[in-house]
């Protein structure tokens, strides 16, 4: 059987300005993993005071995934990867607390201690396979820095149509250099780079990923190229098992080669699922066309969950769901209807 | 979409020797909700210390739940209504601890502030029906306790095949004189019978159910006659909103009219389940006609959603669960294969 794990964080990383979409408002941004959360459990947000809706009417990742479960169904765990405000759903606990800002000395003191109880809760699970996931705003700056740390050739995506990469660049060589590293300077050793330039998503999925795989379950990293961050840590811990990247249409289009090539170097099956959004009377997925969100919150994941030919069924949930959260499908959008 | 509750927590009262079957050494029983948690969520225990098998090989009501949720699936969130131990099944927090012995004074000191919360809960849930289940050792003496500071009229069920009823009458006598109560005192006042003389998942059910049915959701009470002492505190608070309890045909056999009775006058409808062990060839079958655990975990709860003929498969699943816990089904039990 398969089943879906939702790691669920927060780091002070994602309050630095114009670097995540994931919540316009810092003050709000920090509900949104525990939003994605409930969204995912109940299909709305049940005690989060956020909907994360974008203004434009693109909504969080969650409603697709939880699109996908209410279509297909999967069995679900969130795990607490440092949520910062609290939550209803419900979640596993694993002592991890929120991180703090990459150009801090330390980002995520206890890095080691969240792999190891992660890594003895992956391998508990008697699950043939997992697909694991993550909800953490600033993650694709937090994974860059790790790329950057462990010298890993570095790109990554954006839940912005126009991806502040320069931004994220030059904020990554300030961590680094706050916490004496040089690019490269951690190979081999990933969670010394999460320690300095990560988050606490990052040793709980690496963590869980790697007792996963020792128990003999096959994983699935779902996500973009947050998961190729996770993928290269597992590879620099020495886990030289089968591993899967599983992602959106949205973040293969943005990444382009450099998706591709990651995926070759790092030896991970690359698994690229389209929701068939494109040329939809829908604003939401126009937006998402448009480049918005595009991954997250375990979306590619869940969909390369989905049986072929039924990405319609998850096509009319999703239009439901997003009903629910308050979206007016018809209404215009800055590219038109 | 009909969404399954368990309230899952532990009282100092199961400590009483004699008055549960839920874990025959009291030092392992304080496991048994979080083991049960564990096989709801990932069927089987995954950190827990023990697998709650009876020495006869009768498995926790959690292996027929689990068995309903792998042959018909259905949503589920657990609660933690006071556990004693860690689990690593996920959780929802509603900051309940552990109740004391009822022979104490107070027996779950902020019985009101785990029903406000709980309420609150339970208005946020989407869903259009809730089915609610518990798991606490001891529930049966506290169900009784509360029964007779309400002064409603007093049976109560057993996990035992020989229940000690008089035992459990003894010790809420005890109960409440030390709460210096009398029978009837806390008539109109559930919350006070249950700070009295209760346990930390009764204000958990009772204030999910009351926000839920404020709310608009259908709610049955998946449980025997622990469900009823719930049904009747929601009464006594004057929710009087249509209510069903679900429980199974052993409990139905051993409390006879006395069922019927109780929910006649609660004005709750009653929906008994029978999931066709007798003549099976597998000892926890046979164990369970025999009396033993009868109910619990949801598990009326759950079997009140199977749909007409996929009975066979929710056996079929039984017997897979139970040899996933370890149970050798061909063993001989005492009443004979």
């Amino acid at each position: 059987m398969t089943y879906v794990v939702l790691a669920a964080g927060t780091t002070a990383t994602a309050r630095i300005e114009g670097i995540s979409a994931a919540g316009a408002d810092p003050d709000l941004m920090v509900h949104t993993p525990s939003a994605d959360a409930e969204i995912l459990a109940y299909g709305e947000p049940t005690a989060a005071p956020v909907t994360p809706v974008s203004p434009t009417g693109c909504p969080t990742p969650a409603a697709v995934t939880r699109a996908v479960r209410e279509a297909v169904g999967f069995d679900l765990s969130i795990v607490d990867a440092g949520l910062a405000r609290p939550t209803t759903a419900p979640t596993v606990e694993l002592g991890v607390e929120p991180g703090t800002d990459i150009r801090e000395t330390v980002a995520v003191p206890d890095a080691a201690e969240i792999y190891d109880r992660a890594y003895t809760y992956g391998a508990s699970l008697p699950d043939d396979r997992l697909v694991i996931g993550e909800t953490v705003p600033g993650g694709t700056t937090t994974a860059l820095g790790v790329l950057r740390a462990l010298g890993e050739p570095a790109t990554v995506s954006s839940s912005l149509p126009a991806n502040p990469l320069e931004r994220k660049r030059q904020l990554v060589e300030q961590a680094l250099s706050a916490s004496d590293l040089e690019p490269g300077d951690c190979a081999g050793e990933p969670l010394a780079a999460i320690r300095a330039v990560g988050d606490p998503v990052q040793p709980t999925v690496l963590g869980i990923a790697a007792g996963a795989l020792e128990a003999g379950t096959a994983v699935t990293l779902g996500g973009g190229t947050q998961m190729v961050a996770v993928a290269a840590a597992l590879r620099h811990a020495e886990v030289d098992s089968p591993l899967e990247v599983a992602t959106t249409s949205f973040v293969a289009e943005d990444q382009g080669e450099a998706l591709t090539a990651a995926c070759d170097r790092l030896a991970c099956e690359l698994t690229v699922t389209d929701p068939g959004f494109a040329g939809r009377d829908h604003v939401s997925m126009a937006r998402y066309c448009a480049g918005e969100a595009k991954e997250g919150v375990a979306m590619g994941g869940a969909l390369s969950l989905v049986p072929e030919g039924e990405l319609a069924g998850v096509r009319d949930r999703f239009r439901t769901v997003c009903t629910r959260l308050g979206i007016d499908a018809t209404r215009e959008g800055p590219d038109g209807p």
